[in-house]
């Protein structure tokens, strides 16, 4: 579908058509687009633009990856599907490493999405967690709960972009930094991880990769000044409250 | 999949597979399934129970649906998938009349919906809207705006779940009462419409069922009666207010 620039929905119907056409190219799952419709709702709930509360986490978010020793970005179908570039150039400016996680994990849609990669990885960018995934996290089934050793399985800081809560609270467990990325701040890995970035993939990737840049200047007293007194439970009550707000203001005729 | 029905979300999970379901049986078309994940969203938020707001708006509909001389069920994909025999009880109780009408109207489509309603047809269930769509909704583009003579197009009243805001528009336009059912109280159908059921399909029909039965004993009067005084501007408000006041009070941790 060929959505006009100028339409007040624009990046919203954009990505409604990227997931359709992961979903036909095999990347995406069924439930994959079923879970996308979920996500738009809470977009539109918070007005489709970043909030002062996901750019809050976002700056700490990026700080966090700075200071990182091991960061590994986890992609799934859906992240792919929306903003794989996006996580390329943020991979880059980190230590290049995406790690693909699925939630139905098949062979053909492991070898789906290392096509999608294909290019990437001559540019600099490891691809973890499809040949390699021969570790487990504690707690998670067999198919869901297979990692990288060099990739999550080691990794201090994970940013998981539409985590499942089982998985996210289990990546907290084994002592990992979690930064989620997720729409619907009263999921289960809003309120497991350790930050919580309530916002939209594509709003959001591109200015975690922006502070990155700017972080990479500062030192790390400066940078753990960014991170510290953060707050989840208070970012997701912000968020609730924004939320709240909008939906008993809003002009109904 | 297979649920366990003690499993506390088992009735949306149900819902989730009957919906990929018709997608794999070619009822639904993609937008179905995204379509279907939004509305899930707003079920959760409103607690996956009918609201005292949306019970009332069930028995003011029973109650126009008693009344009406040409009372019509506009069925689309997502409709047929999550509550065809629910339809089927409704339409029972009135006039049979159950018109098909889709947002993507295609050949394939109209015969796949008019095979799963093959057996009702035989039981008393007029099925209209496909072979006898000859009639055209002022303002709405050709396929979408197919109407049948002897249903929507000379109905009084129509029930239209999962309606898209331009058609629900454009029949209210036409002098109908519109009563729609839809689980975003901030969408334009919801918004347009003369009674908006805000509340799953589900469980909300079978509702609709059980009063339209009980008020087939009453006389007009009393009919009246139940339907004077509706807002449903104060519906929509009521909706949001339990919304917010839900969001704001939630337990994180």
């Amino acid at each position: 579908m060929m959505v006009p620039e100028s339409h007040p929905r624009y990046k919203s119907l954009l990505n409604r058509d990227r997931i359709v056409e992961a979903f036909e190219s095999g990347v995406l799952a069924k439930g994959g687009m079923i879970a996308h419709g979920r996500g738009e709702t809470f977009d539109y709930l918070i007005g489709e633009s970043t909030t002062d509360a996901a750019l809050n986490s976002i700056k700490v978010s990026a700080a966090l990856l700075v200071l990182a020793e091991n960061p590994v970005i986890s992609v799934n179908g859906n992240s792919v599907a929306l903003a794989k570039d996006e996580f390329v150039e943020l991979a880059k400016e980190l230590n290049g490493k995406i790690e693909v996680n699925l939630f139905y994990r098949t062979t053909e849609r492991e070898e789906k999405i290392k096509d999608v990669f294909e290019s990437d990885i001559n540019g600099g960018i490891v691809l973890l967690g499809i040949d390699n995934a021969d570790k487990q996290i504690p707690g998670i089934d067999h198919l869901r709960g297979k990692v990288s050793e060099s990739g999550i399985y080691t990794s201090d800081v994970v940013l998981v972009p539409l985590e499942d809560g089982d998985r996210a609270e289990a990546l907290v467990k084994m002592g990992k930094t979690v930064i989620a990325i997720d729409l619907n701040p009263l999921s289960r890995t809003a309120r497991k991880s350790t930050i919580s970035i309530i916002d939209e993939l594509t709003r959001c990737i591109p200015l975690i990769t922006e502070y990155v840049r700017e972080y990479k200047k500062m030192d790390r007293a400066e940078l753990l000044k960014i991170v510290e007194n953060y707050d989840n439970e208070e970012n997701l009550r912000n968020i609730l409250n924004l939320i709240s707000k909008r939906l008993t203001s809003v002009d109904l005729i």
